[in-house]
């Protein structure tokens, strides 16, 4: 079992509880009910770097409470949707130093969180017919009160891969990324296509390089601001590059000793390797351990 | 390779072209451009279970045409979207027996194109601030005149299943099915968790079976309405069933010798197995042969 960030949330979900209003308001009422609450998408630490928790007194007057789950002792948990809420695709620069210390299975709650608030703030209206929609489900869907329609939290499912070829893999960077930063190519799955042929696609149009036999490796939820991360390998029989510049800046193969000078910070190394909470990161120690799959 | 249905289609997407209008009108003035007309979601098959294509002189008055990409000859191939278009989860019966003669690189095709036409049918409302928008980039996203948000096809990530225990493996069925079908459990990645943590949450809920050790298989789209399908084996230590009435009608564990029975339609297979076209027939193919993994 390989550990990805934010997997591993401590909560029990239990969606039996969610369509129930009597047993919502049960949770509600619950005095041991915690809250998660959340300022522009981020959320308040303690020293330790875990989720500070705080009670449903501190639920704001214009929230709609949002039911995450309940832990081992059955106590509920809470985040809030407001109104004014901005909880997007960009991470601020105090949540990426959140997250750098954060353990994955406090991450993982928080991506829950912070997905579902965003969602909520950018789905206000029902999208068959214009109306303003309500939250419903303790915040697991929302409902048109004109035509009914029901609406669900939206995930993305994203392909992320490492392209291999005689030994090397293959890395890209976006200009907007820290100096030195590379990782795995990526891109969403379009409607109509596989996971594996969304690799082949995506490293194609990126790099230009044809890949086959796409192996799964392991997946993570990504909050930034909803996707469904499903990472793999795939090979390539030529490393000639044709780079599609509107998508990333640059690309190298890289050999497995660059990538563990890479992943152990070493002075000279060839690039500086994704955070420790990117499946990429995970990607690429699970690559370079060679415990990949059986052709290792 | 295991081949799902669905995959395999034979038209480059050309994201390139989409966003480039002087190409797209090229496109839609090339004589030899060819249209795939829907009513009500299905299409127009020839004697073969092909797509029969026509002429975009085909294309209707107040139909806006989705690029669907360019085959090996580079000619564009479009579908189209139309103010009363209905393609949602529900398969009429004209197409699901359709789908038992199509080829699965046509049905890919087709899939995209169901999925694509049915999303601009159900969002033509700017989800963002209730203004309707526009259809964009040949079909592949909508904008808003108001708000300026894009909106993108939705894909929902599913997981589908078998739980493994000591030899059988575990199938459901719900009460709106044929008489007979037994298939994968499956039910949608929500946000903020991993797809093997979704298979482990969904077989509990819907039969009360703890699962581990998720080995993902193969995927597929599945356009009814517009789903990645990811199917994944993973092993119980108990097969104790506790099922939610309100999920499936029935589960049953089912031996390898059961389930090579079924899907040769033996006359008194124990159950009626999922069509071809679906990934759970796939699945139950690749664990029957013992081929899913190197643990069989």
């Amino acid at each position: 079992m390989i550990a990805a960030g934010f997997t591993g949330g401590w909560l029990d979900r239990a969606d039996h509880l969610r369509g129930d209003a009597a047993a919502l308001s049960r949770a509600l009422a619950d005095p041991r009910a915690r809250l998660m609450t959340l300022d522009g998408g981020d959320p308040v630490i303690d020293a330790g770097g875990r989720i500070a928790w705080t009670t449903l007194a501190d639920l704001a007057d214009d929230a709609a409470a949002i039911f995450l789950g309940i832990d081992a002792q059955g106590t509920p948990h809470f985040t809030q949707s407001r109104p004014g809420d901005v909880a997007g695709a960009a991470r601020s620069r105090a949540l990426t130093a959140m997250l750098d210390v954060m353990p994955a299975a406090d991450a993982a709650i928080l991506g829950a969180a912070r997905s579902l608030t965003g969602w909520h703030a950018r789905n206000r209206f029902c999208a068959n017919c214009g109306t303003p929609d309500s939250l419903i489900r303790g915040g697991w869907a929302r409902r048109c009160p004109a035509c009914g329609t029901e609406h669900y939290p939206r995930v993305d499912p994203v392909v992320i891969m490492l392209a291999e070829h005689d030994g090397r893999v293959l890395l890209g960077r976006q200009a907007t990324w820290p100096a030195g930063r590379y990782s795995a190519l990526a891109g969403f799955v379009e409607p109509g296509e596989s996971l594996e042929e969304a690799v082949a696609r995506e490293v194609f149009e990126e790099a230009g390089v044809r890949v086959y036999d796409v192996r799964y490796v392991t997946s993570q939820p990504w909050p930034f601001p909803g996707q469904l991360m499903l990472a793999a390998l795939a090979t390539a029989d030529d490393d000639a590059l044709t780079l599609d510049a509107t998508e990333i800046e640059d690309a190298i193969w890289v050999t497995r000793a660059e990538v563990l000078s890479a992943l152990a910070a070493e002075p000279d190394a060839r690039f500086l390797p994704p955070p420790a909470y990117a499946i990429a990161r995970t990607l690429l120690e699970t690559w370079a351990a060679g415990t990949s799959d059986g052709q290792e």
